[in-house]
């Protein structure tokens, strides 16, 4: 998770939204990323989704059953239902997302009996450093807005 | 979506699940792709998001409330939320997807309170050519595991 706040970290002082996540197979990185929404200019330039996708090329496979997936906020519904799709083992992350969170919060797509698949989900790990970037950084915007 | 019927019966040609999707931009298509999960390896290969992904590219913004997707089967809970993330303005579906739809037959991501945008969805347009496709590709699966 240390490597995901990284990358959630170095997310924001580029000016995206401060997301980072890690693909971990075997107690190894596999891959990490920042969101990338704004870079690269794609709608679907979450955090999640960049590590899916980069640890699917590596393997040479869509099934990730022997990965966790380790995000530094709760994943949406676009993201949680990824990572279904991806058939991750398990989804580990730090921030609650009240608002949108897709693994328990608003949504629970990892326990839905309608999914092909149910990854374990694990929250709440590190989520401190983790909210505390989100925090900072949506304050910052309003100032910047306010200004 | 004589278009993304046609993208969608390519896929199925090609081992892929025969669903396709056509971004339409002004009356004009902007870009169009069928499922690629097979043949990319990539547990995010969906049309709809192949098409999100191009179109976005393409524009050179993440934005894409001036476009409508089209896709030959009910979106799942991924490529609804993607959707809504590209703040598509309309989705227009041709089969309902009972079992795992995310636009109104299980879930209804579009109209949920929680999102931040919501798309106008259109259900049921050249419903039975996608559906037999659809049909015609699991009989085929399940003839070829009993034979």
């Amino acid at each position: 998770m240390e490597a995901a706040l990284e990358e959630a970290r170095e997310a924001g002082r580029a000016g995206e939204v401060p997301v980072g996540a890690v693909l971990v197979r075997g107690g190894q990185v596999l891959c990490r990323s920042g969101n990338t929404r704004e870079r690269d200019r794609n709608p679907l330039g979450h955090a999640e989704l960049e590590v899916l996708r980069e640890g699917a090329r590596l393997l040479q496979r869509w099934r990730l059953d022997d990965c966790m997936l380790y995000v530094t906020l709760e994943p949406c519904t676009m993201c949680a239902a990824a990572a279904i799709q991806a058939r991750i083992a398990t989804v580990v992350f730090a921030a609650e997302d009240l608002e949108r969170g897709a693994c328990g919060s608003v949504w629970n797509l990892p326990a839905a009996s309608e999914m092909d698949h149910h990854p374990e989900v694990v929250g709440g790990i590190m989520d401190e450093p983790a909210r505390g970037l989100l925090n900072e950084f949506f304050a910052g915007l309003r100032g910047r807005r306010q200004g």
